[in-house]
């Protein structure tokens, strides 16, 4: 099986590179996939990886640089006299010397690209114009691209040369003489067509392409709905820049699922290129303490309510049963409506104009939500809490605190649920990333909420 | 621009099917690409779905109907007579056909898989053996293969016939007499090569592939570990079944994605093939009431704490201040640490052994943000309190009182730290989605021993 000879080769390669055996240790890397590389390499220690660099052949280790997180590229690169650093850096595919470029310091980026040659300094700098995040920073610039009226035999010639270079030669793209998009030609359609013919007799119209400036996000929307296999990029004169291709997609989704998620939970900061396991503990801390430190401030107006309403709490203590669990149950709606509505987002499928449909939908939801679980607990208590002998006091009678404790909870279900799907919403329109208003944030309003509309409620019931 | 073009057409097509205007209709779907057919068609009533189902060319719909949400499958098939389904049937792709199979009712399972041609009911049959979310469940049978000795010139002329059925041609795959995988070659290579020589000589060695009954989101973090263009899916023997597309990944990334932002979120049951929007409230009710059900019955266990430690909230009632504070921050640690060791599984990144170092990891970080937040709320305390003259009793010290809210707020977040990562690892030690140990599960089970934590060291240190 693949998959347990790969398992054998990378222990191999670990036991290789604790002995310092370069005999074990160059024929190793030649068989192992580049990100296995990286992956070994990223675990190892200062004394190993001075070992690795110094042992690892020259044509190999761009595509391992190239997976290597952020933190690690320029010390790394370091590593390297300059005749090396130029090798390395002159073999990257240009997309992933631009990326590397933008995460080192800007004393070493000068340096790196005064090594390059002026065609590579040239298409690295009009790569790196480009925000990391936009259509344009995640580019290639290897697309292959002939002119208007060039012949399928010529076009296959030129091919020829573009074997090593063209991050994928899955579809042509066909220009004018402005180098504006015309058309593209898929691979197979050249092979087997007549060679004497014109480009255009077999070209196919661009339906689809992405502004350089766009955000990477929406090239993920328009790659995974039109399942496509490139997606050619563009500026706003309609001359083709570059494409994007599928690994950059899958790469692209993968960094907003994890963005999402994180920020859903209230994890602040960039997500760290890093594994989970190899981001130091300071690391961790940093990205979770911002929003634990104001959350938990927002959490004293909470505590602060309970203060107010202390003679409600003190002549009924039985109200103390369900505080916590309608304080709660409004947490817990709201961040399901919220993830409902970040999703939703993300995948985009909510237009700006939907919002007054998310309103009536969110809203149908919550009072729905409310009078189920408001009725289950009504029920529960009737039937229940007499069993237990409850500490009422004589002005109340079972049916009223009942009647209290539901209603309490419908509201605060109802108006939790509109307010977990409504504050992403309001993030979007004031241009703030949705995910921002994170889970947690809601869930803490909604407990202050909460708890105004229980003691509330209890006062207007039971009068006390 | 393209983009704009493309909502002109939208606007157009649904004018037309307004109109019920076939000549404006069929121009209009042949321009625009399936996916946005499928999406204009999602969203028209039932009138104007039969309109579009008698008036659209036979030819286009079947990529249509695969765009389609599961739910939506069979009614519109039953909207066509039974010769016009087989030929729908017989012109999906295998694995598209396949998948629709799965979603129909048994009847009309049976009724569908009898129109088809016998060696396309054995291909299909054979793809539904495997479940929805495994490889083989998701693969296509079209790969494009050849067996070893075949000449360059020869596979080739072979290729021309799969021009319109292989999914793609990217790879071709080279598999022996008994069909299983030997080699691969690119398309490029074939191209560029001497047409004489056996496919032997350029073919490339295989190091990665999968089983057919893996999980698909395994296929999906191989694919993006490794860019892989093309994954070969083979049986336990090495037999070549079928290849996975990076299509079939971004969807499966889409899939998994939402799922463990829903399940993280409270929202149980199987993520809705509809868009938010489309889906019914009584949908979005089904999948959201359980789990707040479970987690208001479980948080009037926080309630029955409360009533239990009456006599010390009566005695200090300025303990309530700082009571939904100690509570939350344990619910919002516990839910950041569940998130990233979650999101850490998903990725691929914490292998069975690795237990050990999330502990560690998380009882420091615990540690950390506790003793941080603690003193942080300690110096708000000593320094702002004083000034709104609380309420304490004489036998309470201000200094006391700080250090029992302090000390149980460092307590409560190192400990529903941990229990955030641990919770999500032990569902995976014994065969849960880690996932389904929702973050709100979570809060709601530190929510009560928050309360204990918080009323234990008031009884401890205040001695009340």
């Amino acid at each position: 099986m693949p998959e347990e000879s790969r398992i054998l080769d990378i222990e191999g390669l670990e036991l290789a590179i604790k002995n310092r055996d370069a005999q074990a240790f160059l024929p190793a890397t030649e068989e192992l996939h580049y990100a296995d590389l990286a992956s070994v390499f990223e675990n190892l220690d200062d004394d190993e990886r001075a070992f690795f660099t110094k042992t690892i052949s020259l044509e190999r280790f761009p595509e391992i640089l190239a997976e290597l997180p952020d933190t690690l590229i320029e010390e790394t690169l370091e590593r390297f006299g300059p005749d090396s650093q130029r090798s390395i850096l002159s073999q990257l595919l240009d997309d992933d010397r631009a990326d590397i470029l933008q995460d080192v310091s800007s004393e070493a980026r000068q340096r790196y690209l005064a090594m390059l040659k002026p065609d590579e300094q040239e298409t690295t700098r009009s790569l790196m114009r480009y925000d990391e995040d936009t259509a344009g920073g995640r580019m290639t610039t290897n697309a292959a691209r002939i002119k208007l009226g060039t012949s399928v035999k010529d076009t296959l010639d030129l091919l020829r040369d573009y074997k090593d270079s063209a991050e994928s030669l899955a579809r042509v793209y066909v220009v004018d003489d402005e180098g504006r998009l015309k058309g593209k030609i898929r691979l197979r359609e050249l092979a087997f067509s007549d060679r004497d013919s014109p480009v255009e007799d077999i070209m196919q119209e661009i339906d689809i392409s992405i502004l350089a400036t766009a955000d990477q996000e929406e090239a993920a929307q328009i790659f995974a709905k039109y399942d496509m296999t490139l997606l050619p990029v563009v500026d706003e004169y309609d001359r083709l820049l570059g494409v994007i291709t599928h690994d950059d997609v899958i790469e692209i989704m993968e960094e907003e699922s994890t963005e999402d998620i994180e920020k859903m939970s209230g994890i602040a900061g960039e997500q760290s290129e890093e594994t989970y396991l190899n981001t130091s503990v300071v690391t961790h801390f940093k990205r979770r303490f911002p929003w634990l430190l104001v959350l938990a401030l927002l959490a004293i107006s909470s505590g602060y309510v309970m203060l107010r309403f202390e003679h409600i709490l003190s002549s009924i203590y039985l109200l103390a049963l369900y505080l916590p669990m309608v304080v709660a149950a409004g947490g817990n709606t709201g961040g399901q409506a919220a993830a409902m509505v970040i999703r939703a987002m993300s995948l985009g499928e909510l237009e700006a104009g939907s919002t007054s449909s998310v309103i009536i939908k969110e809203l149908l939801l919550g009072l729905l939500l409310g009078c189920v679980l408001g009725g289950c607990i009504a029920l529960v208590t009737l039937f229940i809490l007499p069993a237990f002998n409850p500490p009422l006091p004589e002005t109340v009678t079972l049916a009223t605190f009942t009647l209290a404790v539901s209603l309490a909870l419908a509201a605060q279900i109802t108006t939790s649920t509109l307010s977990g799907a409504l504050l992403p919403l309001g993030a979007r329109a004031i241009k703030l990333d949705p995910a921002v208003v994170a889970a947690p944030a809601i869930t803490t309003l909604v407990d202050i909420s909460g708890m105004v509309i229980y003691f509330t409620a209890a006062q207007g019931i039971l009068g006390v």
